[in-house]
């Protein structure tokens, strides 16, 4: 590799992880070469995208409904499940940590949001479920966001959107297989 | 849209915001249609494999090197400035608290990671530069980084990578103009 050809990748490689290298640099890049670099510059693209995403629609959850992404998502789990969710199942599907929930759904009730029900399976157990007022309001939430993301992803053509929908499942299939072999 | 497509719509849609919705679904479906889904689904699935990919990098750097995301990019940052940087100057760059800034500096500090320098231009600020220690083993796990990028971006072959790149690169322009003129 030049080191012409170095230096314009050192200056567009924002991970950052391939500048000041021990010996094995050469070693490295004559292995991986371009392949490694695409690699790493896609994966920091696709991170700053997915942020820039996560704290605009943040950021107008808060300003537009006073609310914040947990409690959003805590309401459109129960909202697929309108027969109701234990705090162990919302938990694992959030992937929050139990008292992250427990601190929810004690706010949301409070607010009429959510109710808790007996389970008649387990005397200690109890499901939560939106309620009247929680769904409609849920329903309300839903519609912007659904907005917002139409408005966020308008700068894609629906052909542009479908292949990297594809893509993006040849990514996560191959993901998948990697975190299993490791574990 | 037929009953039959909202089903299978609905069945496929894990963003779950198009159940249940009030009497203005049937106006939205209509305006905004297929285009509409396909962009929950892209985003939906952009963040999925986003938390996948950047779980698993968190997952290798604790077993194989007893750190975390944070401390990682902190040394990133440092790395690339060999000059050191002020406090508030990684706040910025790293989006974390000045709290958890200060945290780190300290923690890499006792390791022998990191040292400060008095600031010759400001004399209540220091500035954060990575010790000789520090660089070595940063370069050992940015190695280790980019190997494992490179292997969880596996299943995708060069052109599949950089015509994502592209299309991230239009999302992103466009995100960026959506969130000026927001605020």
């Amino acid at each position: 590799m030049s080191e012409a050809v170095r230096a314009s990748t050192k200056k567009k490689d924002k991970a950052g992880t391939r500048v000041h290298r021990a010996e094995n640099v050469v070693d490295l890049e004559m292995s991986t070469g371009a392949d490694s670099h695409m690699s790493l510059r896609l994966w920091l693209r696709l991170l700053t995208t997915t942020n820039l995403v996560q704290t605009e629609l943040r950021r107008r959850l808060r300003s537009e409904f006073d609310t914040t992404l947990p409690r959003f998502d805590f309401m459109a789990q129960l909202e697929r499940h309108p027969e109701g969710l234990k705090m162990s199942e919302i938990s694992r599907r959030l992937m929050v940590t139990g008292g992250n929930v427990t601190g929810l759904t004690d706010q949301l009730e409070k607010e009429g949001l959510v109710a808790r029900d007996a389970d008649p399976n387990d005397r200690r157990a109890f499901t939560v479920r939106l309620t009247p007022a929680g769904r409609l309001l849920f329903d309300k939430m839903a519609q912007a966001h659904e907005r917002w993301v139409v408005e966020l992803f308008g700068g894609l053509s629906i052909d542009d959107k479908s292949k990297m929908h594809q893509r993006l499942g040849k990514l996560k299939a191959h993901l998948l297989d990697c975190i299993d072999s490791q574990s």
